[in-house]
């Protein structure tokens, strides 16, 4: 990682010196990705306060290191290198996108982001739990425009659109004009589609339900067997509890977490080969790029592709389920109709039409990401006042999705994202499905041994193909590049439409 | 905390830009405690490269804040001020010695240093196991030369003893003269007095020792229950498990370790007792200087009087075994005479001679203390060499403690201190245990409710001398002076040797 040709010794040396750099500031990433995952699973109450003081010191000094007066000059110097191939070349292209994304804010702007995010989550638990818009609508105002004024001066540095610049921090060469075609490929497609998959479902016997009680004890065990099938080193990482799941950590030490409800396992279970697909990503990492901006996972298309292949693609089809059916029954001491793998099959693949985005299936989960995509897109434009977000949204879902919430609580306010300053986010979801189905039809046709192995719970030919083309690919490529690379063609809705015709409606 | 004379404008600067250093420093100590923490319980073993990496960058930033250039200046300019009142005064004080002690050694020193720790260690544990000093000697000559070269480079710059300069670091203000004449104190009491104890103990019929299993969410429980009693806030700490039991953790998250022995639980229970000593002191501390350095604890002779006079002092003695008795026999399901009182009672003060520091009873702690200080005083100053150390250890033991050890690991290998680099800190072991009954004997004679609440378990009035005199102290006295201020006396032998006789020999 540092043979460079000595030919050029000043811009090796300029190229070292952020090398080192980036190296600090990635083990101080390290220090907060535990300190994260020890504020939500262990932490007790009383020390949020000193918890966010010192990870607020961390990311001032991490913040420090990569604005520092330096860094600039030595980019500069670095990127007027002969020697450097192919990999540093594309890691002083991510350090530079790093550095811009860092510099180009106000120190003033970050800080009070930071308060008006932190005040408006507080605000929305209150205004969520009580249906209560209005309540929420002062403090959300401040961060939309807090929000449009950091993406004004990302678009400036740029030259992208504002909401370009938002979403270029989640998915980096994301482009709204490609998305937009892409979902409107989609909102054309789903709403006749979804109809036509929930006439078949009628048409058949509803699934048998398991009744629990599910022990935890007995879910966590269930889930760390199939979490190693599916290749998770736990010698390098966790599974824990916390009240919303994550995947976090560090380097060499990715730490999963999941909610166990003791009257529903698949729901945890599921959630738990979600979060695995993320974390094989992120132990399948380039480890010789190891604390280098190119050695880090692409962008969350791509993340959230692996916990979607993982979860929707693999675990909840039959030729899994055929393996982890009897695993199921016998965790949980279950016999009878319920318990066999057509059931749980039809059990894990049933759509609905529901006002919740992270309980849809994968039939309606588009939709929902469509008309937050829209929404949000109207709102930091200002073509939409956020006074009138409830009426759009409740429009909106009629359209997509074809039900009206009965209050904002099962409509505008179920998220955090707005709240929490995620503008930008929402899009990565569905663009992550698209990207799922797309590796792994290419997966299947490039290795005839992937879907056999998977009905025998044998993750290890499906990962060795992922490795090979996602995982140990960092950020050397874009999204686009790496999945051209991958299956031949960029991002696109073919092999996801093609997927759920299969799935739904076996055609 | 910064409500100073503004008639002193620029030296008000100067202390507030200071304050402001050590909250940031502070923050990040947090932040390694944590880690530290984490790396102790919960870490998988494939990320302690890493976690090494992330905790050795926090420790360099924290250096390179402690000895930026601008910190002697600050420094000098505070201590011109007027207006600072005894707290600031104090706190400015131990900021100097924070930073004296940063300053003073080179950075190649300090990294030196922990190299040859980490390598020593490492062939410590093997020595250990073999029995094989021979193996250990080359490594451990490393690092003692290089900690008389650190002791050295302190007493330059302190004017201090080469022994007193590493000493300081772990009390500060602690001199070897008057440990000598201490030690001498209690070497010339011991011998005779442990006779006596074993041949009144051999003429009583032994304790009955309660049998287990004794399962580890039982004794957990208890020790919850226990930890409640003392008054360990868990709104602001944890207890969990680890190898080797320790109190850690950040500001408003004290976290105590123990490790379970379903055979035997009041070891574990009273090693909780012990560490909830210790936590009871960091949640103790004064909470508007949180932050800074006059906040911390004292060092640590303060800190192992605290552990011991909970563990030691109290619950190791008749009153409180009254009341924790029968929540010990309720716990496990206990019946019968190894559950009396009186009978848990002989077995926690239970005297025997034996080979292992860490095993040894009250009676016989000291001596192996006393050897160890006396041992690694002529190591440090030449008298001694390391390669005659196994054959002074068994002199020392047979001496001191009336016992040879067969072989060194028994013996001279047993402990990790040297190998580890803590050179200096033995002796405060038994300079605590005699603050704790200093401390104990005084708590008693100036407030009478003290002792009759113990017997119901109730800690409040004993707690709430110890805040007023020891904990909300912080650093603001020295040992000797908070110790003067709350009993009337400096450091001695004397409550130490009245509390071994009464409980021993009830004389």
């Amino acid at each position: 990682m540092t043979q460079i040709d000595t030919a050029a010794v000043p811009a090796a040396a300029a190229y070292r010196a952020l090398e080192d750099r980036f190296a600090r500031i990635s083990r101080i990433g390290d220090a907060l990705g535990i300190l994260h995952w020890d504020m939500q699973t262990t932490m007790p109450d009383g020390a949020a306060a000193g918890r966010g003081e010192a990870m607020a010191a961390l990311e001032v000094l991490s913040h420090e290191m990569l604005t520092d007066a330096a860094v600039p000059d030595l980019l500069g110097e670095a990127e007027a290198a002969d020697g450097l191939d192919g990999w540093q070349q594309a890691n002083l292209r991510e350090m530079r996108r790093a550095w811009r994304n860092a510099e180009v804010l106000p120190g003033e702007l970050v800080a009070a982001r930071a308060r008006a995010v932190s005040a408006c989550e507080m605000v929305w638990r209150t205004a969520r739990a009580e249906a209560d818009f209005a309540k929420l609508l002062p403090s959300l105002s401040e961060v939309l425009r807090l929000e449009r004024e950091a993406g004004a001066a990302k678009a400036a540095a740029t030259g992208l659109s504002l909401y370009d610049a938002l979403l270029d921090d989640y998915e980096p060469g994301g482009r709204s004009a490609r998305i937009d075609q892409m979902f409107d490929e989609l909102a054309g497609f789903l709403p006749e589609f979804t109809a036509a998959v929930l006439e078949r479902q009628a048409a058949q016997p509803a699934p048998v339900v398991p009744t629990g009680p599910f022990p935890a004890a007995a879910q966590q065990a269930l889930g760390q067997r199939l979490m190693e099938a599916v290749g998770f080193d736990f010698t390098r990482g966790r599974l824990d509890v916390s009240l919303h799941p994550f995947c976090g950590g560090a380097d060499d030490d990715v730490r999963i977490t999941t909610r166990y409800d003791e009257a529903d396992f698949l729901r945890a279970l599921m959630g738990v080969l979600h979060e695995t697909g993320h974390a094989m990503y992120e132990q399948g990492r380039p480890r010789v790029w190891r604390g280098q901006p190119v050695g880090d996972a692409r962008g969350m298309v791509l993340h959230e592709s692996q916990s979607l292949l993982v979860e929707m693609q693999v675990c909840r089809d039959r030729p899994f389920l055929g393996f982890a059916a009897p695993l199921m029954a016998e965790a949980f001491g279950g016999d009878g109709a319920a318990w066999a793998a057509d059931n749980l099959y039809r059990l894990s693949t049933r759509v609905s039409r529901g006002f919740i985005r992270v309980d849809a299936d994968e039939v309606t989960y588009p939709a929902h990401v469509i008309l937050r995509y829209r929404l949000e897109r109207a709102l930091l434009s200002g073509e939409m006042e956020l006074a009138d977000l409830p009426g759009a949204w409740n429009e909106g879902m009629a359209e997509l999705v074809g039900v009206v919430p009965p209050d904002d609580r099962l409509g505008c306010l179920q998220d955090i994202h707005w709240p929490g300053g995620s503008w930008g986010y929402f899009p990565t979801y569905t663009l992550g499905a698209m990207a799922a189905a797309q590796l792994f039809r290419a997966a299947r046709d490039q290795d005839a041994e992937i879907e056999p192995a998977l009905a025998r719970g044998d993750f290890a030919p499906l990962m060795a193909w992922l490795r090979t083309n996602v995982h140990e690919q960092g950020s050397r490529l874009s999204t686009d590049e790496t999945l051209e690379a991958a299956t031949g063609s960029p991002l696109g809705t073919a092999a996801y439409i093609r997927h759920l015709k299969a799935r739904y409606l076996a055609t």
